[in-house]
């Protein structure tokens, strides 16, 4: 029903100072717009088959920053660039998932 | 690896007047919003099962409003609170898709 081979939700949820731990304290803004880039300049193995979106929170804060690839199914965490560059350069753009990455069920 | 059975995603993006149709104009936010109520007033077959998130533009503009249901991978428009209604009662709930409010591919 979709056209995306990958469609991967960043939470950038922003909480208020003094609350929960959030993603967008951890640099997603930042980081997913750094995604969307990067598959933008990936040409024909990006372009329209591989979607960034932002999301409100996915309700895993603790485990954050947090990343869900559908239809797949896969969360991930990342530090930074380095680690989204992996997601990309493997999962996204090659089909292999990157294990060391994943949350735990 | 997720625990959600369905995790519904709602275009909520709002465009500048003069631009481009966006799913906001059309109601999105509170429409999700009230998916969101519904699903936590529905018990043991919602709370921690089906998750509504709010999301970034899906780049499906013109067909919008627009959800779209992982990992089942179902895209659907609407019009009101009455045909969420039907998707929450007969997909999120139930496991029966709804065709008529489905995106064309």
């Amino acid at each position: 029903m979709s056209h995306y081979r990958h469609h991967v939700f960043f939470c950038c949820n922003q909480r208020a100072p003094g609350e929960r731990s959030c993603c967008n304290d951890k640099g997603a803004t930042r980081v997913r717009d750094y995604a969307k880039k990067r598959i933008k300049h990936a040409g024909a193995a990006g372009v329209g088959k591989v979607r960034i979106n932002m999301a409100g929170c996915l309700e895993r804060c603790e485990e954050g920053p947090v990343i869900v690839v559908y239809p797949d199914n896969v969360w991930y965490t990342y530090v930074d660039e380095d680690d989204v560059d992996e997601i990309i350069d493997e999962h996204l753009l090659a089909g292999r998932p990157v294990p060391r990455l994943m949350l735990k069920d």
